[in-house]
């Protein structure tokens, strides 16, 4: 029986990891679970999965919580925790994996937590890698501690990777859509409306992520995460464009060998690789028929209309708190898109700008620690609204 | 340093794997060499990899060898043996890896006596586990000894196994380029010449195997081979038609989780990955660039145009000994057509019939040991002949 850890249960990974759970009770139990706002369901969990303690954002919601279990056989059985402190309660409780579900910055903490105690993790939550990346990896190795991707292409990367030497790899090749834009030109995708950047072909997804889809950022925030997960440098990293999807990433070997991961996309195949490792558990999803498909295709992804994919090889090529910055900056600039503040390809160069004025003070500059990281989060989120507010005190376009 | 013995060393597959051998002196080491006719060509491979025994198929030569070496400063250093009783010494003197690249049945019996030393084996010698999979599979699991394919598509298979248990395999996915006649009409393959079938896309191989490619024939051996060396029952051994010949083949696991092998046709690589398990080593052969690539397509095999395919099927789910038979026949078919005797469809014609008769007398039968295979062999180059007679004598097509 393995023991899980849920961080960020009701989010889209959260509820997928529970999804797999329910269809192996005999393999999985669920020890703790943490979510945000999304009290109800978080119940509902709590009821059905029976963890030892649950974690809610809002401190105002415990009693809540505790009431509604109350009435159930699980009272006075369920620890009842929140905030931040608890997110850290959930991630140290003892478990054989920790899933960490949670979206954004928020999650670096219970992670390093998780990591702290020896815990193996399965890492949905990317900015853990894009914004601490070097500091989680020497922590990791520090404790001898095993990192097993949730993420399409990350996790393609480490089946494919199964059992061999770091030596041995020549290089990774992540896959990538294209995004809505692949075959737009220059002029059209200066004028992009939200709606058009929002409109993924493959996989539907929230809108942050979609937007980093169209400008092939997201593509960049993998190379620095598959940098640190595998350790291999970001000149062995390559991406090529795959509209269709299916193949997921692959592994180019020292001996020219070449190993990829296949399958229709879905989330939950990623889960299971990761909460069934090293064995792997059976999954009721649709089996992927090549004949069906018929052609599988790739393309060199244009560097010129995406320029957020450079970005991130610059980034990695730094500091080690360029990615941070970058994914800070990013993060205001696609919000600002979306508000529909700033055009499509402002992204990039609202993300350029901040990048290159934190290289230009910071160049090789190392990270010891989280606070390095969020200090660098917290100069890129100031550095891209000043560039916001120039950019509207110019009169904008 | 790792100890090889070859058999078959002045062939496709021996030469191929000295060159990889010669690349990597620190790695490995020749301890025995077995050629047949190609004299001049075993004495230099002796002087260049001083093996401790070398054995060629005619005892007439053995002088010869004796002599050439006695001029160098392996004089005395190499004992020179012949025939079967010199393969036989070939095979089980002290080794880490015996690569099996023989062609035909009479590998065979060096391959048992390897697996009865417990040697580990490469096996490029597809025959051995087409005529006596179940045999050869039931001794070297009471021995415990590793099969490491060197084939295309069963090392590409090999290599999506790695390190997986048997009970998470859902499903081993072959690919066959669809040979030279992939889109031609039925009407136009009733009519095809000998110089027609030879032309196979992508690969260069002998006259045998490019024949059997245009017939399928050599896909359906292969899931027989895939059969045994991954103990998957055939019902869970697919074959998809991928023209190019890039994706070596895959394995869908029970998490809908598909693994592939993808790189340039180059056998050296199957070679280097059994070689060097399970470790890689690197390998000078041109990389894959899915870019420059742009496309892979897949479709169905087409079962009414090469009917030979299910032939292999049938033969698995007949007997233990029908794989042997079907081999037989379609080798005196091959024979037939290359010799200009009988039209491509009568090969399939031959094969069915021969088949056919074999299990109206014998089906789920089991072979105990290799003189039922050799007599099921034997029996079948018998039938066949008739069958030969008999069309002739009926005045043929």
């Amino acid at each position: 029986m393995k023991r899980l850890a849920i961080l960020g249960s009701t989010g889209s990974i959260g509820e997928q990891t529970l999804d797999v759970v329910a269809s192996h009770p005999d393999r999985f139990e669920v020890v703790s679970l943490a979510a945000g706002r999304r009290v109800e369901r978080l119940i509902e969990q709590a009821r059905a999965f029976r963890p030892r303690i649950v974690s809610v954002g809002d401190p105002e919601n415990v009693d809540l919580i505790r009431d509604a279990l109350a009435t159930s056989e699980l009272a006075g059985r369920v620890e009842v925790v929140s905030g931040e402190a608890g997110l850290e309660a959930v991630a140290v409780e003892p478990a054989d994996l920790v899933v960490a579900g949670l979206v954004g910055a928020i999650g670096l903490q219970p992670v390093l937590a998780a990591i702290g105690k020896g815990r193996t993790l399965g890492l949905a939550n990317k900015e853990v890698m894009v914004m601490a990346g070097a500091l989680v990896r020497r922590e990791a190795e520090a404790r001898g501690v095993e990192i097993i991707p949730i993420d399409s292409e990350h996790s393609a990367i480490f089946q494919c990777l199964s059992g061999s030497r770091a030596s041995e790899v020549a290089r990774l090749i992540l896959t990538c859509s294209g995004g809505p834009f692949r075959t737009w030109s220059k002029q059209d995708i200066e004028t992009a409306s939200v709606e058009d950047a929002l409109a993924h072909p493959n996989w539907s997804m929230g809108d942050k992520i979609s937007i980093d889809s169209a400008t092939l950022m997201n593509k960049g925030l993998e190379v620095i995460e598959a940098r640190w997960l595998f350790d291999v440098e970001a000149e062995r990293i390559d991406v090529v464009v795959h509209p269709q999807s299916i193949v997921h990433s692959l592994v180019e070997y020292c001996d020219r060998s070449v190993l990829a991961q296949l399958g229709l996309p879905d989330m939950r195949v990623p889960i299971a690789v990761a909460l069934a490792h090293p064995e792997r558990v059976e999954l009721d999803v649709p089996r992927l028929d090549l004949v069906e498909l018929a052609r599988l295709d790739f393309e060199a992804p244009d560097r010129a209309r995406f320029p957020c994919l450079d970005l991130a090889y610059r980034a990695l090529s730094g500091s080690e708190a360029a990615p941070a910055v970058l994914n800070a900056a990013n993060e205001v600039a696609v919000d600002a898109f979306l508000a529909r503040q700033i055009a499509f390809p402002e992204i990039a160069a609202l993300n350029a700008s901040v990048l290159e004025s934190h290289l230009s003070d910071h160049a090789g500059q190392r990270v010891d620690a989280l606070d390095a990281v969020l200090a660098a989060d917290a100069w890129a989120r100031g550095a891209a609204s000043e560039w916001l507010a120039k950019r509207d005190g110019d009169g904008g376009s």
